[in-house]
């Protein structure tokens, strides 16, 4: 997906946030704004937003001499979905239709988030837990329940530490035997690492492989040889939150695309309504090729 | 007021809402996207946010090749608020406090602003004006009464089309005799002119003058001399909306604000919530020097 005129206040809004979150010097801020307005002035638009948030955060992480200033977020995030798994746990159990259930549950916990919201606290992700089965669910789960019947190697694309923890119980109904999660390759916002995988006990069921690279998506001409052939290679590819949608919505791939649609933009493009609970099969939403 | 850094990602947005206003090109949109980029990365940050608007607005004027864009939003703006004239003077005539009712009309008339809500519908405006005493009024009514009663002469400086006919009804009750009536010097945004003023009747009662000046606030060194003069020798300035407040905070001057607090930068500034109705003397506002 391209970044749409509109994706450049957010961009900018979203750079001063984070330069307040390294930071308390407002001199700094002033300058990591102008930089961003700068580089805005003479980007390339047809490249996905991530591209944009990506550089901005290289550079707040060499101001802030810092390689993972979300670290602590991060933690805490984790901390927070641990603490509700029991209660997701027995969700589950209790669902007609589990791998339904386990749907519902891995997108409700994609409103963690800090690119977007800023921040998600305890209450509103218990409510997003509470609300899973009133929520809209657009998408084809018989696609997806017969794609996942019929596959012998899923490579499930993970988004934020917190939401990883939901994650977990979708990966389990996929049948861990056959599924390879991949985790970002560096700190970039709170998207999950190798660290938060391994928080969330994933590594224990399952095999974990990062991509190689710091951008908050999927840009696979900057991933690792290697997690390009197992991208290449799987039989289905489970693609979590905007950031890998908006990355990888063009690859002529067998993905599905698990997420909540957060910003006007992405409801502009997809033509879903703002909150949508998404489970879109590449062909399924209108920007795929 | 200064510029704050939070008020850039709105600017940015301003300008592509307007861009789209005057034009269905996206090529031009993104066109003046970047030089708008480009400004704001040099942009002087002492310098109030209408700095940057008026900037913006001289360019799209010249692209379009049109001096008014908005001059039908305004006459519709006019016409609405117009239709509403009965029923304002109405609950003016009934009021306990004719003076109170009329400045809350006057402030529920500032949610007709092209700048930041995009645009108001009737039948907000008409919500607006039915919760006139439910909302909270901050300020000094009584240091106002009493500057009102004091003042020879009244310098009441409007600020968008639509709304100049809710202040009809407090230039009334000030003393039309006392008052004269400021307008913008030129079209921009929606910002009421001369013309604006004479559609709402105010040439029938009142002196009006207008600025000299195209920004949208008041920027007294673009003014013009006569209106200086003016600014200076009134006993009291009346000051509607946020664009004369952002613009006229730091004049150590005899100045009422009246204004609905309607970003969060106002309202951090001011340390009022958002939403607000103020009526604030200089020296009331936590900015004033």
């Amino acid at each position: 997906m391209k970044t749409y005129l509109d994706c450049i206040p957010c961009l900018i809004r979203q750079a001063l946030h984070a330069a307040r979150m390294v930071s308390t010097d407002p001199a700094l801020h002033t300058s990591v704004v102008r930089q961003v307005l700068r580089w805005a002035g003479d980007m390339d638009l047809r490249q996905p937003p991530p591209v944009m948030a990506q550089r901005i955060h290289r550079r707040l992480r060499t101001i802030c001499l810092n390689d993972d200033p979300y670290r602590l977020a991060k933690q805490h995030q984790n901390r927070m979905a641990l603490s509700l798994l029991s209660e997701l746990e027995a969700k589950l159990v209790a669902a007609f239709d589990r791998l339904e259930m386990a749907v519902r549950l891995a997108i409700a916990g994609n409103v963690i988030d800090l690119g977007i919201n800023g921040s998600v606290t305890e209450a509103e992700l218990r409510q997003s837990v509470s609300r899973v089965l009133d929520e809209s669910l657009v998408g084809d789960l018989e696609k997806f329940r017969k794609a996942v019947s019929k596959a012998r190697s899923i490579l499930y694309l993970a988004d934020n530490a917190g939401e990883i923890v939901f994650d977990r119980l979708l990966v389990e109904q996929l049948g861990n035997e056959r599924v390879t999660l991949a985790v970002r390759g560096f700190p970039i916002l709170n998207d999950a690492t190798s660290e938060d995988a391994r928080a969330a006990g994933l590594h224990e069921i399952v095999e974990i492989i990062d991509n190689g690279s710091d951008a908050p998506g999927t840009l696979l001409e900057q991933c690792s040889a290697e997690f390009v052939r197992r991208f290449n290679q799987a039989d289905l590819i489970v693609a979590k939150g905007q950031g890998n949608f908006e990355t990888l919505s063009d690859e002529p791939r067998n993905i599905f695309f698990l997420f909540k649609v957060k910003c006007p933009v992405i409801a502009n493009h997809t033509g879903l309504p703002l909150g949508t609970h998404v489970l879109g099969h590449g062909s399924f939403l209108p920007c795929s090729p």
